[in-house]
């Protein structure tokens, strides 16, 4: 395992400036969504509240890492990266779910859509985790491999079926979910790249401060950007759904 | 680096002393703004909301800076005054979207107004930085001439771009208005000159306590009293927009 205490003072705060910024933007997401909650009308208000605990949860795990880190460094503790593992296994499949809500599609179709992508979406953290801790290639390949499987057949569910059930949606949502799918495979595709460092022979300190840049900027992307593109579709659907509404808000 | 263990203790008190009262009063300007959203009409509840947005991760980043003086103090270790500038790269471009927010322009003319005042405002925070860790004159100066352009832009965009769609505000806005860019103008500039202490030969104990309350009162007049005069904004074109408004709230 890599010893936080061989980073130099700079890299050091670099880290905690890092994780720190990832942690008041994921608090203040959450904090946003609950005080928007009046901007949209009621149908969608499930997918910000969604959404809020989304980065809600991220704040949290982004609190104990900040604070495993300082500790690891000031006293040659253990960093606990794990905390990122059990923030992914609850958060992913959520925002795959916030992401359905907001559509406000028929039910069987948001039925269908769920009941595929929610177990997808933990098999791909859950396959990723045998990888991660362990630092030998073949068994690393090996996960990665497997965890790609599901990785893929969401995508192949957003882009492609869920594709379908764009066409009755009101004026600019259609341009706001392709918004929301390339933010979700561009950050989700750093994911796998941090996992192949170590295979790619990109080791010790850099690769570390590298890692948790990336890591954690995928994280705000993922979350309390992602979560912004949803409030926008979800204001856009409200002001579609009602004139009175849409005039009450000055738009 | 300044090392904040020269300090007296009676100029270790007065700066935690500072950041204490910057902290107090950006936690209860963003619940001020929170228990005021029913005080104003719908369509300004968003600059009220991003108002407490910005106060409430300045709140956060008050919370760091005082525990790492204190710690810096007592302890010997670092002072991370990095959190300064995580803040403002998030909340400088988050004022300017609340202060365009709030005055309901026409959509394409406010739209106009962000894509060209954000970008710059983060421009503004991001040259800044190099120049602000830096104890070298030259790279210093240059730094703070490349940042000043961004600045100078963002003057231009709110004193004459802004000043056009003005004309058609309520009666009492345009003042009001007025007091905005000029708080902005007046604590906005404290900025570069604290910046530019080291190069005027201003260093040591106490310019160290200086900056401080310069950057804690500048704060919590560009954030919390700024938050209360779009506040006051959004109340008067309340009123002007629904005299039964204006009634029932006893104006």
């Amino acid at each position: 395992m890599f010893d936080v205490q061989q980073l130099t003072f700079g890299q050091y705060d670099a880290v905690l400036n890092v994780l720190s910024f990832a942690l008041v933007s994921m608090i203040f997401a959450s904090f946003f969504m609950l005080a928007s909650l009046g901007r949209v009308q009621q149908r969608y208000r499930s997918s910000l509240v969604i959404s809020a605990t989304v980065t809600g949860i991220a704040a949290y795990h982004y609190w104990r890492i900040f604070d495993s880190f300082k500790e690891a460094y000031a006293e040659g503790t253990q960093f606990n990266e794990a905390y990122r593992y059990v923030d992914w296994i609850l958060t992913v499949p959520l925002l795959l779910v916030e992401t359905v809500a907001v559509l406000a599609l028929a039910k069987s179709v948001s039925r269908s859509l769920l009941v595929r992508l929610v177990p997808a979406s933990a098999l791909m953290i859950i396959l990723g985790y045998p990888g991660e801790i362990t630092n030998e290639v073949l068994p690393k390949m090996v996960w990665g491999a497997l965890s790609t499987i599901p990785f893929i057949y969401i995508l192949y569910i957003l882009f492609v079926e869920l594709g379908k059930s764009l066409a009755r949606q009101p004026e600019g949502v259609a341009k706001e979910v392709q918004g929301l799918r390339l933010t979700l495979l561009a950050t989700w595709g750093f994911y796998p790249i941090a996992y192949l460092f170590p295979v790619m022979g990109f080791e010790g300190e850099l690769a570390f401060v590298f890692r948790q840049y990336g890591y954690s900027i995928a994280d705000i992307l993922a979350k309390a950007v992602f979560g912004l593109i949803i409030y926008k579709i979800a204001r856009l659907k409200s002001f579609a759904d009602d004139p009175e509404f849409a005039k009450a808000e000055g738009h």
